[in-house]
């Protein structure tokens, strides 16, 4: 067992737990003025985000995490095609919503100019030239003040692919009440909405104010979580919706939905869908 | 955010992580001739056992561990009378055994005399007394000489309750192909055997080389898959039978079962099982 | 080279560094009301007593910190005959004082029971026997307090053997201007004090203030660090006294008035104390 | 006091125990074809450069060893006029010679171009320009290599300014006895030589070899040493020749020819300098 000597990460996972990462390569250490931003090859992970010392994605487990994200509000919509991703800077959310073949415009919206940049440099294996396709556009700017300026009704899809609500000042507003009035208010009225929402073992209290601000918001909220290898626990998501219930979504219902889409997955299938959803949350 | 500064264990997760678990309260440290023992209270999951750097089981979340180990295989099996449990010294496998209202006799053999004692001692908290249960029977001794020494279809059920297949050289021989030979022998025809196989995401190897063990010798072989938080990895287990396919035991029956023979869970149901079944085996 | 897996301590040992020391037995882990203590065996170090995480003594290299500390400022003193120690529960400052022949009565006063209590237990390698001298007093008792129910003119020498200014509250009222005034008071107007003040290069600022408060009560003031192998860091002596200088006393006549006392050093003989007299403190 | 998470490097300063230092921002991080090296800034430490995971030279007190390393020998000599340093890829050592007035050619051999490339780029803070120096010329090359090929009696002073002995394969050849006595050769019959040798308080095994290697070639041989605070533990210089005796040469002497010299220094002065040689070896 190699040691843990040399450069490494000591990333707070929990309020008294840590995990050391390895580092093999390092592209990238920057301090913007939202976050301090890490790319860097993790030993294990391979090529890897980090921002304000927590693993975002990593090159070897990402797909579980993006594809949980994306795909079941995606495939809940019955024609999704304007879409729209808060966050999300190193470019995998956006390359999940752009393999649904009925998207038009996706916009991405993330407030760190760095984030983007570097992962166009760095993590072409994430981003995988989405931030280049036609149908995609990148938009730097706060999330917040980017919905309250846009129109009712604007999009089928909002995906929140944020940093975690307990992780910083940057990303909490977007978690509050507030802004998923807002986001309801730019959904169609048959709009999904999908966020991640941290780790509700390991910050319970946080978790359950997430929900609670969505449910005060819509009729239909669905919860379920993963655990993500490199982030060292689990991660919950959230679907949100007036029009559609997550949970009347039949394992085949989505694996028909993806494919008549064009869409493949590494992790994400309908009957893996129907077990994460029957999980039932885990508070600490 | 509390620092990780002073008393910390630093747990090797994988062959390039690590966990740092912070230390309120240490009982024992011993060095015995098999492993080193640390009983300690940890910050976050109180109340643990840690043998050779890996935490075993914590108060906060053993539950869920020991759940997912007993409960299939004892209700997969109609009416499992005589239990042997291999390993599981700090008694939390021999409590959930001792549920099940069938059993009337529960051997528990550890090779590891100080861990038993400890555990009578500072974990109350797991063993809740099973220890002292009058159809329990525990025998300090190597598990593996125990069972070549038992009688052909002794056993309806055998748990095994030992340390990863990759942590060390004292389990190591129990989960070889002779091993699980030997352990059929002692089964009843109908009988059915369970084993926690490590984290298949970080050891894939050694996780593959178990199960192909376990397949050469049963029928049927089912496995599934949980997150432990205190962990910070998954861990998988396996069930196998040459009578009973676990794959074939609906959420009812499992619910059904557990119910006639008054046994109360905290984690797992029929639906949990039956996602937990859905999952399918992740490999890093 | 062993890793750093396992039971560890991490040590703050400056605002930006840290320092793992692992550990091998464990003897006692306790929170009092003034501080945390452990008591345990250290990889390399062997026997050793942490207070807040900071090493305080190690079984292998405490000897040069405590000959630094009590023989300058005992060999100072023509004649020291009456000696306080306020700290130093592990009770090697108490055998070093000891081992001057003229010493009649020393008093050692220490706020934390357990301290002492463990330290009779576990450390019999550091006090050697000396609690049990008859010319020995352990009063349990806040230093502070103590000194001020002192009367005027009481001790020839004062060793004050503390936790750093910079460790926590319990010592920080002891290194005020008011404390040094207080225990010039209990000095004859010959006595000799001494103290240890943390490591200057470190805590640069914290080292001043200390020896400006010494400075305002005392006429000699001499200073001199030594680094510490345990420690990870130097750690800085101070002595003071109305009536001698330290700077004046000669290596011969150093080791002159250990000889005639009987007293045996392992690391501090003239020359080298004149060696840390000349080293100039180092700030950073 | 600000916690370790995030970027950080854990050092292993001896067998038994590590350093963390928090990292402020990355320059460069190389695996060359001998070494892995990191060009980094430090918190608390600044710019600094580390070689296989041990800090060579941090920005704040890189002046203490390079001024000890280089002085006292350079000093010893009376008139040294051609150097030839192996090693100190970071130009420090390569500074310090050079304040010399009487020094006319310096030699600087290092086998790893990187490091050179990269601390020309980063490191001006140590260099300080001296890489272009008129009378300065780099080598890439073996050192030990380059002295073999060196003529009998070329040099007045070598300064050897290597990894430690047991850091790694890269530097040991240059501490044996064959590469002393080469050293030698290429010395003029008054030359003296200079090195570092690791800690002897934590590698003593490893330093005494080093020191018998040098006496079997020298008639005169004298030892010191120095705690760096970035290095969390003391570092140990030899210095022989077989014309003169660093034990002989006074503080006043040191003074006087390094005024003549027009050599300013931070740290070293002659009473500091018989300090340290007063003060004796400290063995772990």
């Amino acid at each position: 067992m190699s040691s843990s000597d040399g450069l490494v990460i000591i990333e707070p996972v929990s309020e008294y737990t840590r995990q050391i990462l390895k580092l093999k390569k390092i592209y990238a250490v920057e301090k913007t003025p939202y976050q301090e931003i890490v790319f860097a090859e993790l030993e294990g992970f391979g090529k890897a985000l980090l921002i304000d010392e927590f693993v975002q994605s990593t090159e070897k487990d990402e797909f579980i995490y993006h594809e949980l994200l994306v795909h079941p509000a995606m495939a809940l919509h019955p024609e999704p095609k304007r879409v729209l991703i808060i966050g999300g800077g190193e470019g995998a959310s956006l390359r999940e919503v752009l393999k649904h073949g009925t998207v038009e415009d996706a916009v991405m919206v993330d407030i760190d100019e760095k984030v983007v940049e570097f992962s166009k440099r760095f993590l072409e294996v994430m981003h995988r030239g989405s931030f280049f396709d036609p149908r995609a556009r990148v938009v730097i700017m706060d999330g917040l003040e980017y919905v309250k300026k846009t129109a009712d009704g604007t999009f089928d899809v909002v995906v929140m692919d944020l940093t975690d609500p307990y992780a910083g000042p940057t990303a909490l507003p977007l978690y509050s009440y507030e802004a998923f009035r807002e986001i309801k208010r730019i959904l169609k009225p048959e709009g999904v909405m999908a966020t991640q929402a941290g780790s509700s073992y390991f910050y319970p209290k946080e978790y359950r104010q997430v929900k609670e601000n969505i449910e005060k918001n819509f009729k239909h909220v669905a919860e379920y979580w993963a655990w993500i290898p490199s982030f060292a626990t689990n991660v919950n998501f959230i679907v949100a919706s007036d029009a559609y219930d997550l949970y009347g979504l039949s394992a085949e219902m989505f694996d028909t939905r993806l494919k008549s889409r064009n869409v493949n997955t590494k992790y994400l299938v309908g009957r893996r869908l129907t077990a994460h959803l029957s999980m039932g949350v885990l508070y600490g």
